[in-house]
């Protein structure tokens, strides 16, 4: 089997995220230097498949990449080649256009297709796996959600940053006895919040997982002030929920012709903290985009290099329709089929969250 | 003189600012290993002055801070005893308790005051030394738009971080085609926005001096486009503002109930843009707080232990009434009341505006 | 069990290492919050022991210390109790005073200690659980070669520190078209020259466990310079070593008055390259003690968090004798009577060894 | 004169410094932008220039390049067309061929040539003015220390570098109770260790401009001891020198059979002070090649990017045989016969040096 590819090809798809590069290079250095594979990239992911938009990597093109964020091939969020946008007759109707991308690889000769994706990607991945297609998937989300793999490149890049952003906010909460929120990414999982809230000593640490209940952020508050520290600390993922009955931030939210530009779940904690602790002053701030940017960390640079290589050794072996993996220590691999439509949630008994009860963190429940 | 004085206070004003705890460090040892003063610190700023809140200030006390953004002194935001907010039969009214701070000075039998702050901070020092309070100030604001002064401690810290998160939103903007924006502070004066764009190679800035046409930057995006550049970075100061005619972003201003809460320039700026440029996605970030805290920056550590240095030697001299300042290399003093009221905009024709047309930067004008 | 317990004691021994104040405060705060027991530190190690130099430690005690590197408590390199250094009738002799030690822990009515250090203080820590003395052992190497763990804190803060090196590195050795060696830490275990080495896209890396034939890594300087690349980078584990017949750097050791002074293997390692190839400068940089010092990484403070909430939970189960351990992604314990004396080496068919190799780095072998 | 100029060429000459890159990207974008010259690279300086090894510069291969250091166009050392290294008859001999880099960009038709580089490199920018070359130089050291200009690029990237070196080094110190030693460049000027010395809290600085006794350094370290400080940080320049009737240190380099590779003074003075003070351990740290490679800092990045838009303008102007320089905040320029052969030294009254020993820090003397 081994002796059959001599051509793969790779694509991203998807949000950005730091280690895309740092696993392309992995890929392209084994796939020449060890197996002597013709690699080449499909630009801004299956959009360039169904384009044939197509590129040599060699050496020298993924020279000097290992530790910049972001992505040589680009990337696009949302196109899907089972449900794409085509016009006919001037009008954009949604198509399945898979088969030019079948075809597209079957002309360019290519006998391996590598995506690296999250979920979305993935999907489609494990779809041309289900039609014949070669592919190996590469697990990306920052926030640390997806089934069947332990960690996520990407992921510990965004909690060096998040813990940064709560180190900067902890001087300003002390000169002025103020509560400071960070907004971080999390929609439906909490890791980020989770582990830069024990990282960056926050005070309280709110995840999608566990409902808020605002008048226990307030206990804490308060209990904080006894012991003399005037200030709190909060780390808020964006996608933290109040209980039921917690009727002060869903006013807010009903109030508000446009929620989303409200600035989410950390503005309107803000505006419900100050009115229930008037002493107060209560300020978010939104770290957005800055936790996907810039240089990827040690961490990241290493497990997307061990990612890269994996998926070359799984093309050599004629393991298809999987997707590397890493658990515990060990990089291994795991079946698309099953990856694909699972989030991996925080635990409310995570060993993580048990720690950060223990040192005294609330979750606001 | 020199012999008269044997007890000195200090206080800090305004908004926490990286380089307070350097000036306050410097002043103490100076002040100790130099002249043999005691030291104090009133906590909370004119507050602690009103109440009495006073602590000695040591070797020991300031040791490990000279890196430390925030200030150990804490600080107020709005405290004026000139017009103070005192319950008086159980109704808030204003007052001037200004002859509190007086007496609590000559009750503590300090000789000289220094008061660390920005313009408001320094308008109640210029107003206790025209009560004959031996007043010294020092210019702390992150803006750098203090008049009398070429710079002021903390703006090279805020530069910093505002030039590392126009590099972050760089990887992200190539990856994806995107037009990423980034909103500083610089409500009335554009320093911040101005020199982290050149240093964060922003393609458009955006600063209050000059009010923007969108249309210019719609132009600038494309002529990117012409030459392959498909990503555009711009940097946004807290107050740019459209020229008049420019309705676009107008109306959504009236469209919303609660301006603020929109999160200002930069994310009216993104919905005029993606309505302007459909073809590209637009994303604001609001670097906010992250821009004022945690450590003090190489540059700002000197130049607020060169202020501290020389606040003492200006006490030990007797020269009251004035606030350091930098000129150019040198440091020197400017008289209080030449300073209050009046802010250092950045001209039109400054010659970091010139630099940055020059290589091509568009201010939108 | 768990009820006897009323009063904890710790100390951390050898070198200092980033995360050691991270453990501390985490087990105070788990200690007084969770299980309300007393919780003092021995000063200076196994010395503070001998000497009774207790301090408790509170809440307040070890606020603003998660971030920071060192330890509060202070460190020893090489007290230990069962081999003391003392005087007696003016002539320092050794003598086994662990009896001092297990006094002064039953006059301060101590009912657990928590020992956090490396081998050596392990040994003792052992040592007095055989004395029966309720220890609790905490693992701490910078250089990862702890048994019967994955991983120790203080390891990924400083492959973060030299990874950073090796960027640096690059720009220079592109410019000049250099050979840049960068020395690290690692006397008999390579992980610190390993891990770094692949984040920091290494050339070539030394490591103890495989002897190095200059030979071959001229030859890669060589092939690299066929490609176009003028530049090599080089990380070396400061115990790497080459092969016997490696006659040429034998001969500049013989040469040398004082080994230890000639600045360590990267020395020798310039010398030898600057021969053999003369075309190319050849420099080296010791990395030294800035790898240990500094800001504790994200990884490790949330480690050592771990770590310390773990101890506590042990001294609460009664488990003593035993270490805190991770084992993949789990904290669980082993038996300090199985962890001391052996030392986890990189094997040499290591994943990492695997993947370093794929994508094309030398080991000089 | 304006209209006569249509292509320039710009080289890079002496050691890596970071800005350099600015520089040239500033020049690249000024020119084709502002004045539409064509932009050309001579590639290793002066040795490009003999072997007309030139490259053109555009929009596009100057992108991305603002923060990198390092240059793109690489640098050769030591290369000196009026003292060239050449072969003849197979032997090797010094030559003045000036003539033919002069021949050489007649043939290119190079109208003006920006030389950046420090004293070795503009010194022949000056020689080639003086046969009537259009020569602009941009001036660029890490140390600090050409005369005519205030700072030069690569400066305050240096001292933030030597800066978070003696931070990472505070807590080593501190919980082991050392002196530790950073050594910094400065061969002949002690600027970078001055100002990294003021900015990283060292207790004793040390520079060539003010020769030491050792013996002050053992009081500040015993004074520091008697109030209970028992570690103490020292910065010192590499060209740093112990008083005439120093002989401890004296004796240490008779010894040595090569005190190149002693490893400077650094480590000569952590030998004489644990003679001295042998209940304290004494660590020395290199910083090297650490502190001029990596990312270009923010003021580096502006300074860099004023220099280069002003080298165009002199071109423009047709002000050549002059080299740009910064005068307190302004960019101004200076005649290349008056910079070279002058160190630009750190004056024993300098303002920088008063501040720090009025803080209680030591030079030693």
């Amino acid at each position: 089997m081994k002796n059959d590819i001599k051509r793969i090809a790779l694509l991203t798809g998807g949000g950005d995220c730091p280690g895309l590069n740092a696993v392309i290079r992995a890929i392209t250095r084994t796939a020449i230097l060890q197996y002597g594979y013709e690699v080449f990239g499909y630009k801004f992911g299956y959009r360039g498949l169904y384009n044939n938009d197509l590129t040599p990597l060699t050496l020298e093109s993924v020279s000097g990449i290992l530790h910049r964020g972001g992505t040589i091939l680009y990337s696009s969020n949302k196109d899907n080649l089972f449900d794409y946008t085509v016009e006919e007759n001037g009008i954009k109707v949604k198509r399945d256009v898979s088969d030019v991308g079948v075809e597209n690889l079957k002309k360019a000769e290519i006998d391996a297709l590598v995506v690296i994706g999250g979920d979305g990607t993935l999907t489609s991945a494990r779809d041309f796996a289900r039609k014949g297609v070669n592919v190996i998937g590469v697990p990306k989300t920052i926030d640390n959600d997806l089934a069947c793999t332990d960690v996520t490149f990407g992921f510990n890049t965004a909690i060096d940053i998040a813990t940064e952003g709560l180190d900067r906010l902890h001087t300003t909460a002390e000169s002025h006895h103020r509560i400071m929120i960070l907004e971080v990414m999390g929609r439906t999982a909490g890791w980020i919040a989770l582990q830069s809230g024990i990282a960056g000593s926050a005070d309280v640490i709110l995840i999608p997982e566990i409902p808020y209940d605002i008048n226990k952020i307030v206990e804490k508050v308060k209990e904080r002030e006894k012991r003399g520290k005037l200030f709190s600390i909060i780390v808020v993922a964006e996608g933290a929920k109040p209980k039921n009955g917690d009727v002060v931030v869903q006013k807010i939210v009903e109030d508000s012709p446009d929620p989303i530009r409200l600035g989410g779940i950390g503005n309107k904690l803000a505006a419900d903290l100050e009115k229930l602790i008037p002493t107060h002053e209560v300020r978010n701030t939104v770290l957005g985009h800055l936790q996907r940017g810039g240089n990827t960390c040690t961490y990241d640079r290493i497990l997307s290099t061990r990612y890269g290589v994996k998926a070359v050794q799984l093309i050599a072996e004629g393991k298809f329709g999987n997707m590397v993996a890493l658990k515990g220590n060990k990089i291994t691999y795991a079946s698309l089929e099953n990856v694909i439509g699972k989030i991996k949630n925080v635990s409310v008994d995570d060993e993580l969250i048990e720690v950060a009860r223990k040192i005294g963190t609330s979750f606001g429940d």
